[in-house]
């Protein structure tokens, strides 16, 4: 089979199968349907095809259920095409005037993201909702916060999970925004430089749902910008979720024993009879790295492309289609692997006043008698210094040992977690009074 | 020197410079000294210090011009402290009460964020004016519009510089949308847990000019989506440029000869004499790659890290201010680099023609007399492969040759790049009618 | 379907299909077969099964020809288990001793890396042979020389296709020093601390044709730098040819007019009659992306990891199969695809002399007559800066304008670049007689 | 100033910085003038300049110690010429002929390399000595061996440590395999087409001790695959450091608590204090990216750039000198960090078992008494499923309960970390007594 009679040798087949889409373009059957219909109607409204081959045309595409593809057709645009042009002969020739596959793609990838993202931002609010309930039922339970990863101050579990619930909520926010650019129709930029014919791109966009026009058409098959949005919207829940996956891995190791994991979505191993792995957590986590591959290797190929259009871009929608299925396979299980988690509420908050954690509630006792907080903060080192040598914790003998001018008489209520996170201040903090009106309010805006 | 008394050791002097990020730290000086201001301003709020000293601290910042820095001190806060302490004595020791470098380093930077922000917003206005200008000034001009950078259709300079445009009129929305999230502010989150103290977070804010407050202190202090948001919005601008800069670098090659490049901004050769290369273009093409490298850098830092501050960040002031040192020495001269090209139209309009590039119009043409698209394009098919047969262009004879039944009144009209770019219709499109009002639109928006 | 009896619940079938790898692991059935059977020998040796189990094993090993894989086990290697206890009962059950998937898993990708870098070093080798031929054909043919993309200097045909047979050479040793690392033998690592038993490392190692035993079992379940040797040498490979893409894609263009690409290989518009697009080049070009990409992706995954064997590696299989693919589905095309290009060799003779592109020649025949060559290049940077004001060419009588003092005798013959290529000295250089002996050294060594 | 007379224009100063090199080329005056020494050797010997000529310029070369830098002067070859000419006048503009950048900034590079990489090989070897003899001292001291990170098998420190030697060997010997390709000399390449001149090329290399001489001029200035190279061995020594740091960062939570980290290279909190931080392995963590950054970017540069020399490799140097940066700073203070580690080898040994780790010990032990593995692995299952639910640790009694039919008697040397690890058998295993000898085997090899 030759191209077209513009060349003198047959394909290749090798090569036909290289520059073939269709294993990825059978995704957008759909979007490629709207986008014929859409413009058949133009066709019409510019007098290019009458309103009984419009008909024809429209009624043949709503009738159609499943495509046969043929293999040997280089995409999807073609096949249907060709299909047409089976069933209604001469009329199917007409329907390529003033269509060309440079903004078709482009328009159809960006119909097919936006309908992709309606479903993310569908899944993510299930996640917080999810996350929002471990957090309400758990919202005073005490555990360690960490930072440098070493034991820091006692924070609540409803706290958090809430901190995952604003990495969330970004997230959502960042798909939201996606749509701004998504709503650019690139339809009827043609090649790259406009069409001869007086398509009405008022229409063509009020059918395919989009709210602006593109505004150049060079521009209009160039622009990828919509794909590097979206798959750095991926990579961003990626990101947040392997910091979850990464903390939920250790805290199911028997030394921190803080959660057991859901024996559903763990497996074992073939030699060693008790060992019951995060599988699923380590490969959510290493799926982020594909996840971030992937936008690299996006913006490698945009690099340096001169304008307008390249073959170059039909990398985009096998990139996020695969971006894609990683989403939906990973969040689907995460949903319920987060539900079915237990957590050892004692053993977190044993360990929750370990390491001297409460140092910074005794320096502030200590300022609130007078004293700087500088020097507060000294003499609070010393007190951990001698503790450490003397193996001991801190406790109302130490401090008076450090702090004989004081009275003590609270100092039990400032070495002691429950009372520490009660003692925590307003908007963002640990305090369960904050933390459950803050569930409300996030339950209230997802 | 120990770091505190819970130390045992002195501090190696390797580590304190490995630790050390003062040479970063410096660039933030102004916005360290604006979150002291209200820090302070909060302690006098909450009756932690008594308005005299809130005054000799105010005053003496207030007073201070050049900050001597000692490199023993590992950033600039503690810097700070110590300059208050040997200056104003207990005072300054009282200033570190409820003030974590946890979230204050993640405050500065947001506040530093949207300082360069504005900067950036800036130059790229700038630099659309620039384009803009030459838009204008050449708006009818034609030159051949590449598809898989083979000749396709002749388009007009305004058409193809107005593409630039629409790249960077996207960037800018980038940047502005990210003001949203650098407006919450995480001050007074503390280490992690929230702050002991009745610190007044609206007043901070408002001090602060942040519109909105964190509402998670966890996640406060762990998030630094808004770096990777900053650093995607640079990447997405060198992206855009570096394709600018590919195909000057081509157009300024004298096989094809489109453009010669200002004098000023290129260099020679120590060997050969004739030699003018486009140094600028091809460095700025290769700090695409760099800046790129630092947005994949900062994703592999934060993949996978625990909650909640890890010292990990510590390379996000780096990396941002690698980023911008690379805009802003790269966009301060492509904009007077851009302006100074000249521009070869002969050149230009001669191969806007060449490789058959009036195809689509001879085919529309076709079809205008009634014959089915796929028809039409199977015709001039078979006409461009008799030409490159006989090594012909397309003319009246070739034509007739081909389309007997036709008459060919026009014929010279369709094989004609100026005729050709009028013929193409509205918003989008190469047309100079449509080019000219989509100048003025854009000016106005700038 | 429980995972063990130490799981009190079933595995839920989403969980199930994301933990399956057995779509990537059927790749490697060969290497599994071949480990087992290694295994069951070592079994017998260690006297854990007897003579008679062992070849009823092997038997039926060797027997099978397709293996029906059961999707609900997780992966190939209880699948194949599965199998033998179905066929062989109690026997069956005694091939998990002392067999650990970590262990397994990194012993078979090695065996199936090695296996395949054979494949690539063969069609490397049939690439080099075919760009060799070229050399050969046109070893002194004259085309224009580049560097910053601008035209420097004559160069020959020969010239320019040897250089990247220096890349393909470098990429060949590259693949075959990957041989040292993939030489060591995992198997026998067990879980990660080594086994209870006598299993024979030097049988396995003989069994499966490793060199070397790995030192360390930790090491050995730990390690991945075999993988990420043979993305990094597959990346090398794609960097190199995608400067050959892109430079066909440039001369392809009808400007530059150097080459016409085969039809084979090349598709065109739907709407434009005209097109024929180096789609191959382009596609190839943007794979170049998803390789390294591919690499990106695995350092990320790697970065961090605690030892011993984690899940996250599970990816690195699927990940090298992907890169495999695009490896040999573009080395397959692109072999023919060189073979078949035509070059325009008029148009590329006559474009290497422009842009002034002998004034080196010009600056030594100076500089033999006795000026140092700081001065003869401003001379001659003088000449040029007159031709470009007067818009001619370099000629006699513009040299004796500039070069009273001079006789110019030969000029016209530096003034030549047939002559300029044959004045280049010794190895390395342009001149043809070098490039004949390098084209029969290279023929020599692979 | 003018770039040549070729240029009408004056360098835009912006330009001159933007352009400028120096920063980066200081950092191979030394290569700088071997290649200047060893290219006027050849010029004598090519009877180019005289005797004296050469004696003159190699005296002067040789005197010199500091060179005052010109910055205006794009890099440091030209300022190299330029004090050349003040000091010696005529002789020293004789020196440029046959000598160009392109050819010279990638050989200046390689031997810069090359000098660094014996630096580096000499830091890693340091690096194995410490953790050798770490090893060493605690060959046979017992912690958990983990996988997926939860426990499971008990092995020893040393084998533990003996298996990051296996890494650092592994990166050893990539840098020592990067010399091959570091030794061609790139020198004589000229511009791209060889020299004019009888330059002695042997002369060359064995003045600049190189081994090979480049055999494609073409090839020999567009070459970078030495350096990503370079930085990919970097990655990889950093991806495995990466992996330490983690596993130190985690272990030295005190709920780990199994290793205390150096005051000396760990810092505290400003509001906390009771904090030591890990600072030091975080930070090295987080360079890890950085220099895998590095990798990317240099990746992404070399993409689809055209032959041969282009301006874009010049971020090569900036490059290599910051991963250089990067690695010994990092690797100085690693060192003594590894030694003074403190281990608590109570709290290792305690865990080791935790978590029912040695059942495959006692599924081995069932499996020796003639039971198939499979099933010996669900009876081992089965037990660790009653502890679960029991709260209780495998012992004599449940045994009994279990495995009714069998003698018992040894099976508390089963249930014994420190029989464990001695029943494991041969090279590469945790038993000590490999160990032991393993250690002396690396000992001898670096």
């Amino acid at each position: 089979m030759k191209w077209s009679k513009r060349f003198k040798k047959n394909l290749s087949k090798k090569f036909i199968s290289y520059n073939s889409s269709l294993n990825i373009d059978r995704n957008l059957i759909k979007e490629e349907i709207s986008c014929l219909k859409a413009h058949v109607k133009t066709l019409l409204k510019a007098k290019i095809i009458k309103n009984f081959e419009k008909k024809k045309i429209i009624n043949f595409l709503d009738s159609l259920k499943k495509i046969n593809i043929n293999k040997k057709i280089e995409d999807i645009h073609l096949n249907l095409e060709n299909l047409i042009i089976k069933k209604l002969g001469e009329i199917g020739k007409k329907i390529r005037i003033s269509r060309s596959r440079n903004d078709l793609v482009t328009t159809e990838l960006k119909m097919f993201i936006k309908r992709k993202t309606n479903k993310i931002i569908f899944y993510i609010k299930k996640l917080l909702k999810v996350i929002l309930k471990i957090a309400k039922k758990n919202y005073k339970k005490i555990m360690p916060g960490f930072t440098h990863f070493q034991i820091a101050q006692p924070v609540t579990l409803g706290h958090y999970f809430l901190s995952y619930c604003e990495m969330y909520l970004r997230d959502l926010k960042k798909f939201e925004n996606n749509f701004y650019f998504l709503n650019f129709m690139p339809l009827g930029s043609c090649a790259l430089a406009g069409s001869n014919y007086k398509i009405d791109k008022f229409l063509l966009s009020k059918e395919l749902k989009f709210k602006y026009i593109c505004r150049n058409s060079i521009d209009a098959v160039s622009d990828r910008d919509y794909v590097l949005d979206f798959l750095y919207a991926i990579s961003l829940f990626f990101l947040h979720s392997s910091r979850m996956c990464e903390e939920f891995i250790i805290f199911s190791n028997k030394i921190f024993n803080f959660l057991d994991l859901p024996d559903e979505f763990c497996s074992g191993s073939s030699i060693m009879p008790q060992k019951k792995n995060p599988d699923f957590l380590e490969i959510f986590r290493s799926k982020t790295s594909i996840v971030f591959g992937n936008l690299f290797s996006f913006f490698s190929i945009m690099k340096s492309l001169p304008l307008s259009y390249n073959k170059d871009y039909q990398e985009d929608k096998s990139i996020v289609i695969k971006s894609l299925e990683i989403f939906f396979s990973s969040i689907k299980i995460l949903i319920p692997f987060i539900k079915k988690i237990k957590f050892n509420f004692k053993n977190m908050e044993k360990n929750s006043t370990k390491d001297f954690s409460l140092s910074t509630d005794l320096a502030d006792y200590i300022s609130k008698k007078g004293i700087p907080y500088k020097k507060s903060h000294g003499i609070v080192s010393n007190i951990v210094s001698y503790c450490i040598k003397k193996k001991k914790k801190i406790d109302y003998n130490i401090c008076k040992k450090f702090l004989k001018k004081f009275g003590l008489k609270n100092i039990n209520n400032v070495l002691n977690a429950k009372k520490s996170i009660r003692k925590k201040k307003g908007i963002g903090s640990t305090n369960p009074k904050f933390i459950k009106k803050e569930i409300n309010r996030i339950k209230n805006i997802i």
